[in-house]
């Protein structure tokens, strides 16, 4: 008889369509749990808007402290209308992905043939994005003077250290190496943010050295979009900052069947810190509670957790759930729990 | 007997592939102002790489001094890779643009049903982008320490001004005005970048209430991009910041018949300075010389610049020109003069 090997999970559904497609993202992992001889045994934080408006919280440390000592998060979605913008962003989210030290966030795009997608010949593409997750000019280094007034002057400071680009660059060289194409693309806009710009360019080139099989290129940020939509089948790995990260990630999501498919993992290679897994959609708060979310995103990224902790077969598990269904989309409006549901049943097995 | 107004130009050509599309720029210039009872006067200014090279100059204050004194100035494109990234771009094209006070640069997009689109079915298309050129991460107010060194820490400073955030939403919402569909689009990121786009936010809030008639809307940058793979038609005037600018605008381009069309006017609405004008495209040193390139953007670079002198139907003949012959385009290669010729004859009526 085998051992059962327990996982403990920190669950934070979030915001708008994040609880539904949580749910889903649960229900998935349970299945595969079952299969593959695993539990997980998991903890709900209620964190987001609501906890917000009831006591003014967004993170309270020792709530985080409780959630570090899980194996690993999943996340629903965050942010409200009805809280000031950058409350729960800054205050929950990327104090999570900051104080966990999530600095490879990973963001896989691929294109199924029967999702389709808005491009008409995108060509076969399957490409990751290493973005990373705890520099650049999300630090909230920035301020403002003279707020409200003709005078006003506001800054937002983008940190860029050796330390934080050199460990970013070398995860995604390593993803790139075991990879069958082993191609590298550092984006980012060095000719206008030269300092930050130039670090990332040295570093590229200095670990690129130690891979001699990889072909490494260099992309400004604004070219980079131009591919995503003219020739999205040229990328394999592209290595990037936490701002240019966000924005293509988004344009990847979008040229490849769009939002409802687009998982990312919050990465702490170190496993210093639990890592946290969530889709790349926010909250919707136009369609929360109405069961038309796609929880395809969540599920992915559930996936990713899977393959994080080790448990390579329960994620490929998934991950041919997930593939499987997409072939059979018709194009028939399905609520999320339908969805969820018969992912489950696939994954089950 | 009708006065010849003489307008005065300053000509950058550049690197790459500029001087051939300045080349054709010039051309239908001189056709549209024997037509319409004007010349333009111009002095060319030998700036870019070469000189770079040769003198270690970008651009002398003396040769500036020099430029200002002109009515408009055409440029072609700016950088090498033989010249460090950065070093022509910010010495040369963005000491152009802060010096002369360009704070809106304007970008219009317009899919050509003729010309195509990557986008399945993109619809019917034609919008502008106001981009800021003034501030933003763009100001150079960045800098590193111990370069070089694992203990390296480069930043990157974007500087955001109530002034400067004002005077191009003002220049937006007048823009969105004179447009049939009276609808403005903010794009930012203030759910990281809390201070500046707070600013951004609260300043189009307020210029508003001064323009009824506007539908205004706001996108986080990354669902801008999205939106502009899956529904571009929804757009008609957007403003933004000059890094954000800078991104979608090469992503408004390639979504519409690709770079080769995509013209841009950096504007100095005060006056005070002359205003320049420049194809969205680089300086492609790949097939520059070659007459590969497609001279179209600067062709209709030119255009705003007739529409910034008042020359309202020069403007009119030149964007007519370039609209016909891009209506028989039928894919057959024709090379950078052929273009330039076609679509000279036709402005020349
Ligand atoms: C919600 C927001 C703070 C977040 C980001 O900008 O990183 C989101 O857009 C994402 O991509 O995960
Ligand atoms: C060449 C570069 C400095 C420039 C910019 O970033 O503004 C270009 O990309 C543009 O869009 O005009």
């Amino acid at each position: 008889m085998s051992e059962t090997k327990n996982f403990t999970l920190a669950v934070v559904p979030g915001d708008g369509i994040g609880p539904e497609v949580t749910t889903e993202a649960l229900k998935v992992l349970d299945a595969v749990a079952a299969r593959h001889g695993v539990t997980f045994d998991r903890t709900e934080y209620g964190l987001g808007a609501k906890r917000w408006h009831a006591t003014g919280e967004t993170l309270p440390d020792a709530e985080l402290a409780e959630i570090r000592k899980h194996d690993a998060i999943l996340l629903g979605a965050v942010g409200d209308p009805s809280v000031p913008s950058g409350v729960l962003e800054r205050g929950l989210l990327l104090k999570l992905r900051f104080t966990l030290d999530h600095y490879v966030n990973l963001r896989p795009s691929k294109i199924y043939p029967s999702v389709g997608s808005p491009l008409a010949n995108p060509g076969t593409v399957d490409f990751v994005v290493v973005r990373e997750g705890t520099e650049g000019p999300y630090v909230g280094n920035g301020g403002a003077l003279r707020v409200g007034t003709p005078a006003e002057i506001a800054t937002e400071v983008s940190v860029n250290t050796a330390y934080g680009v050199e460990r970013v660059v070398r995860d995604a060289f390593a993803r790139a190496q075991a990879r069958p194409r082993k191609k590298l693309t550092l984006v980012h806009k060095n000719n206008v943010l030269v300092h930050a710009g130039h670090l990332w360019k040295r570093t590229v080139d200095a670990v690129a050295t130690e891979f001699p099989e990889i072909t490494v290129d260099y992309l400004h940020v604004d070219a980079a979009t131009i591919f995503l939509v003219t020739d999205p089948a040229r990328f394999d790995v592209i290595v990037t900052d936490n701002l240019f990260g966000d924005i293509i990630t988004d344009l990847a999501a979008a040229i490849s069947g769009g939002i409802g498919l687009a998982a990312s993992g919050n990465i702490n290679p170190d496993r210093t810190a639990p890592s946290m897994f969530e889709p790349v959609h926010g909250s919707a708060p136009d369609i929360a509670g109405q069961q038309k979310a796609d929880p395809t995103a969540a599920i992915l990224s559930a996936g990713l957790l899977c393959e994080h902790l080790g448990l390579t077969e329960a994620a490929r598990a998934i991950e041919a759930a997930v593939e499987a269904d997409i072939e059979e989309r018709t194009g028939s409006i399905r609520s999320t729990a339908e969805i969820g549901d018969a992912i489950t049943k696939r994954a089950a097995g």
